[in-house]
């Protein structure tokens, strides 16, 4: 398989850049083709602004969405965003590395997908009808493709647990995973979390480092985050809300968008 | 009051830059003080990086934590950080204004949070024992003060419904709501959405602005969203999870963590 690893830890020198190499190290050795985006070492430019659009007249209003829209039609994009594009076609699996900074991803990340999730690529792609609501969630230019993250945090595992105080980590993590790689089509592999990260000795970082192995060998076979496809006949449309009667009484929030069959929580 | 309001959107010409001033001029009427940080003119900085910390060696590793409580504790962080916590202690009420973009804010806003966000400041307060795990979640350095976020989106409301295929937007906005603005001290307020901006047309926007003019109004007297603080007895140390027999058995994810008197979702 092709694999796209996107890092974004400013330190080379840092457990992430440790993590890092030992992933694309037993991906090779499994005979993957591997690129990686080091963002901080591209110098990855993280906010979206007029710059991104250079076809856009000095004096015309910017309203992101039309003019990612425009650029992404006309082949338009800066060579920066058009290069990450490349890659997203390119790769069967996207990884996403970084550390979880406030509960979510560092800002040049987040930047990363506010500019390369191009309108007419990432969204605004498909019909709208009575039966589809555009090709999102399941569907889109980056369907049956896998993407999964790896995660570092400070924080212990039990905090982020079902009843701990940050909330459940699977629960944190559903705006990236079916917010951003489900939304274009990539079925969601579970993360791979790494807790108390400043407490982690050698031996620690010996057993995740197998423990991540192991996720890079089973890229292929492990099951997805079983979320519900928008147009699978779930969702009322224009509402997009589940048909009553569908999600278990018991389940609320996020939970609800797994499917039936699946018991559990939302990871 | 003094009031601060943050604004993350390029384009001034935009509903967000029509609603920010509806929001400040509102603001003054009611005889409070205003700053705005309109951080793409000011064009702000994203990425926090090794130029974040003059003060290390040139050799030395970047641990952004470590990095981050030294320079805040000798007082030598850049000087576009130390003037938005500067803003931050000065300000009784704090303003998130912002698109949402794939579920979550702007690259550029998030990126004020990771580097204003100085350890020692926003993170990394007060005192570990058997009965208090830091100053966060409902204390720390800038508790007694008020929080709340402005946010449009293109999509529709049932969509951000309780059962709508883009999850709850009160389960949405909780990693900025308890996991950003909680974590310090804020009371966080319920938050202002705008839905399907791309429709608003001058009735839509006179009554949005009308509605907005309300919430700056009636900032003080709001009632916050009822989060647990961490300190208060309901939560285990060390382990931080919720006490058994505490959250209602209906309840489950963030909605464990409103306090039990207060029933309803988790915003």
């Amino acid at each position: 398989m092709k694999v796209l690893l996107l890092f974004a830890h400013p330190e080379a020198r840092s457990l992430n850049g440790a993590l890092r190499d030992v992933a694309v190290a037993e991906l090779r050795r499994q005979g993957h083709e591997v690129q990686v985006s080091d963002l901080y070492a591209q110098g990855w430019k993280a906010a979206i602004d007029r710059a991104d659009f250079p076809g856009l007249a000095a004096n015309e209003r910017l309203v992101p969405a039309a003019a990612s829209k425009a650029a992404f039609e006309v082949g338009d994009l800066t060579q920066d965003v058009q290069e990450e594009i490349d890659k997203l076609r390119w790769a069967d699996v996207l990884i996403l590395q970084f550390p979880l900074w406030w509960f979510s991803m560092p800002a040049i990340l987040k930047g990363w997908v506010d500019r390369v999730y191009a309108c007419g690529f990432a969204y605004g792609v498909g019909e709208h009808s009575d039966k589809r609501w555009g090709d999102r969630y399941g569907e889109g230019n980056l369907a049956g493709k896998r993407a999964m993250l790896i995660v570092t945090t400070g924080g212990w595992e039990p905090h982020y647990g079902a009843r701990g105080v940050n909330g459940p980590i699977g629960d944190l993590l559903f705006p990236i995973h079916h917010g951003i790689l489900f939304y274009p089509g990539y079925d969601v592999l579970p993360p791979f979390v790494v807790y108390q990260t400043g407490r982690l000795d050698e031996a620690g970082f010996e057993a995740t480092a197998e423990q991540l192995r192991e996720r890079m060998r089973t890229l292929a076979t492990t099951p997805p985050i079983p979320y519900r496809r928008q147009n699978g006949g779930d969702y009322l449309i224009p509402s997009m809300e589940l048909r009553p009667g569908l999600g278990a009484p018991s389940r609320t929030g996020f939970a609800l968008h797994l499917r039936d069959e699946d018991a559990g929580s939302s990871r």
